[in-house]
């Protein structure tokens, strides 16, 4: 039987709150046995990029990253968070080391070409790109990933990469090794029937079940590509996905009661 | 016989400089066997922190880390820098590892004690406090650790610490485990009998020599600590110290034919 790992992707809403994320860290730091962080970037970032003056550029509704917010999201996602995260953990007794893709080479991107919209220094990933000998060896040696939503080109040039895609990515590649387990905590309790209604929480997606959602239009905006990727890893080695609140999810993570648990 | 461990630290004069920093990396990715960079701040740090309203805060000439200053050097070492060079190695097939002190609880160290200035988020390290464990994890898997002058006190503060001290901290910590090597990179050939011309290096500083130079007033400022920091490597198990320009020294690395070489 492979070892357990857990692989917990937190977004800005539990990042920008200190709160939240003090409360979110004391638990994945208890959390015993094996397991990597992958932290989004938060608002915060936006707010530091506005007094430097660098202002969100958007295209049809879609963030750019141009050469002043690459090097912006360098610096508050992989310095600023990613090193308040690591030294916060090492104060709760959990060895944690903190990287981005280019350290250790642990994630490769290629630049997305520039089509209708050029995103500029944004990263799209492949599982084949993972260096999971690397991160093995970091797990073996009982350190913990904790990864800043950075990747690279394998030419010096860092990329801007969606979060939840690198935690689907890390957890896909690190299936053939461990029995992998991909948390997504978000805002919601879990993905809901009814987004209005917090206690509509669907306690089980599998792949007919998701088929009926998409049929019933009951899939809001936000939920929808973390689902496409929950499947997505699921259909690459992964055995489940669980979906919900960072804090309800930790408090009980090994018997996946609560949130929205994502099957085949 | 142990494995040669070369310990290289760049001060700001590299990291500023675009052209110099590329020349000088290319030249470190190139030396064979296991090496460790260390990287100081720069003026950037300083130009940043302007721009986001944070002015240096000097008290009797000595620049104080506030709590805004430890963010904007988290940020900028730990992060924008630390991770520019990381990528830069990659594209340079040197599989480069950006740490700062908190990452694998590497560099834990004593906020300073307020006595008569108060240095505020500044940390003091001490041998002891090394985890050479982890570092030398890094080095048996291929990996170069490029380290940021930010350490961590196990309770979730960073603090700003002296890059020049990082380095002849972790010689003294690995020299137990390795032929470790100390290589201080700064803007001169090396130390100058005159400060005033570039072909007055002293090739060998002994203790004799250096109490000579001392006796006769002729190191500067900026050097002296550099040469107390060597001695007290030296005095703890490190072989010898090697300090000059960056691009002479790596030049020819194993041949320490070039700048000031300090042995006992």
């Amino acid at each position: 039987m492979m070892e357990k790992l857990f692989i917990i992707k937190i977004g800005g809403n539990v990042v920008d709150d200190a709160v939240a994320l003090e409360s979110f860290l004391k638990k994945f730091a208890a959390i015993e046995g094996t397991k990597i962080l992958v932290h989004g970037g938060g608002k915060i970032a936006t707010a530091i990029g506005r007094q430097l003056g660098i202002e969100p550029n958007y295209i049809n509704g879609r963030r750019i990253t141009d050469a002043a917010t690459i090097d912006l999201v360098t610096m508050v996602y992989g310095g600023l968070i990613n090193k308040q995260i690591v030294a916060a953990l090492q104060s709760m007794h959990c060895n944690a080391i903190g990287l981005t893709g280019a350290d250790a080479n642990i994630i490769l991107a290629n630049k997305r070409p520039a089509k209708e919209i050029d995103y500029g220094f944004v990263g799209d990933i492949k599982n084949e790109k993972v260096g999971a000998e690397s991160l093995t060896v970091f797990l073996n040696n009982g350190l913990v990933p904790v990864i800043a939503p950075l990747t690279h080109d394998g030419n010096g040039q860092l990329l801007n990469t969606n979060a939840d895609t690198i935690a689907s990515t890390l957890a896909v590649a690190l299936s053939k090794l461990y029995d992998a387990r991909l948390i997504y905590c978000f805002e919601k309790k879990g993905v809901l029937e009814n987004v209005d209604d917090e206690t509509s929480v669907i306690t089980l997606i599998n792949k007919e079940k998701y088929q009926q959602l998409l049929d019933d239009k009951k899939l809001a905006d936000g939920i929808l590509p973390k689902i496409e990727n929950a499947f997505a890893a699921i259909d690459s080695g992964v055995n489940e996905v669980l979906i919900g609140d960072a804090n309800d999810l930790l408090q009980n993570i090994t018997e996946n009661t609560i949130g929205t648990l994502i099957k085949p």
